[in-house]
């Protein structure tokens, strides 16, 4: 955990005290002790410090809360087939880890429609994997995620309604000729701060012909990741920090 | 799985019989009828397809196998402090699936001492993650994985024999100056092919002042992979894939 994260709720008075696996982390893991300063934040809101003012048997009570930074996002949103139950668990964390706006979970032909019924989409078992991921980067954005069952519905009417917030869409895609490199320009983070750039990643097995031809319809660009196959929780990180590069150089 | 992999002594008669998970996975998921040809290799060999000529309840027979293409690695070597054991067996597949050469596992510092006494630390079960990574990338490549539990002879003995390896050693590092692409040229992957990049990947918590200083004594240059913390399973994904960015521009 690489920041203490409080609800805005929470942050109404000048002192603020936890009990849940928070407190057990402070005690247990950073062993802190009154006085020291801690990094934490507000989610969806800014951070920066508080300092340790009691510490209970299972309690932390905080004072001195400052936060005022706030971090910027890679303005990224991705729509994802909603992959098996425990890979769902990993890529939550990553997505809040990266910093993503919106993930938009979908179908597809190769998603199993008993993905759809597991627990691990449950909200509060969502937020708490979201949370997870922010406290492992030391952010406080939280991505929105959003459910779609049914394919054409999301391809015909609600992904066209998105696709003009999108300066650059990608589609993952094995077998596509073109790189992430042909698709995002160089340097593509300066210019203007509300260009957004969605990704898309399919299933395990990949997208079929006739979803690739609806996104491209849509405007996606698909591109390949090379020759080696990876999975999802690889998949992420590694399309998500290629992006951060190319925009960066 | 994305290939079925063979060890050379399976691959001596003509037509070869599978009883183990490879069987179960065939019969079970890919649910392949005789007739099929499936994607297979041999492990640290070519790899190329194979016929299925029988299935029983518990085993799959191949003929014609004819491994014949042999596949590139990318060149890189990895240093990594040791992880938790969870996070072990993840790195270890991803390893195996990103292609790395040889995988250096050493002490630090803020490594648990606990963790070089873990059972994932077993050379079976370190070959059947390794197995795992290359079976869902679909190559056949094996990587060498070392135990190094003291970090003193490391840096001082070991480390320096193999320096002269690498054309590029660059050192994963919060808070450096320099990005990965200040270390590695773009297009690097052209020139000369037996030009190795060693990537050095430290514990959660980093390394200390000492260890960054060991390093750059070797002539690892530090460089940061920007401001949210990763976790070391999405740290190897994120490096290895901005790494074939840069060398593919």
């Amino acid at each position: 955990m690489n920041i203490i994260l409080f609800s805005h709720d929470e942050l109404k008075l000048p002192t603020l005290t936890v009990e849940d696996y928070r407190a057990r982390h402070i005690i247990k893991i950073i062993k802190a002790q009154p006085g020291d300063i801690l990094t934490t934040g507000e989610i969806n809101g800014p951070k920066g410090t508080s300092r340790i003012l009691h510490i209970g048997p299972n309690s932390v009570t905080f004072a001195d809360i400052t936060h005022t930074c706030i971090s910027s996002r890679p303005q990224v949103d991705l729509v994802m087939a909603l992959p098996r139950p425990i890979m769902l668990k990993r890529v939550l964390a990553q997505v809040a880890t990266f910093g993503i706006d919106h993930l938009f979970l979908i179908n597809s032909n190769r998603v199993e429609k008993s993905f759809f019924s597991s627990s691990k989409l449950h909200p509060e078992k969502m937020h708490s994997r979201l949370i997870a991921g922010l406290e492992q980067a030391g952010a406080t954005a939280l991505p929105t995620v959003s459910i779609h069952k049914r394919f054409r519905p999301f391809i015909e009417d609600e992904l066209p309604e998105h696709m003009a917030d999108y300066i650059h869409c990608g589609l993952a895609h094995p077998g596509a000729i073109a790189q992430l490199q042909d698709i995002i320009p160089l340097g593509s983070r300066n210019r203007g701060s509300s260009a957004k750039t969605l990704l898309i990643i399919g299933p395990e097995g990949g997208w079929v012909e006739y979803e690739v031809e609806k996104f491209t319809e849509c405007g996606a660009k698909p591109f390949s990741m090379g020759e080696r196959i990876l999975r999802v929780d690889s998949v992420v990180p590694a399309l998500l920090s290629q992006l951060a590069l190319l925009r960066s150089m």
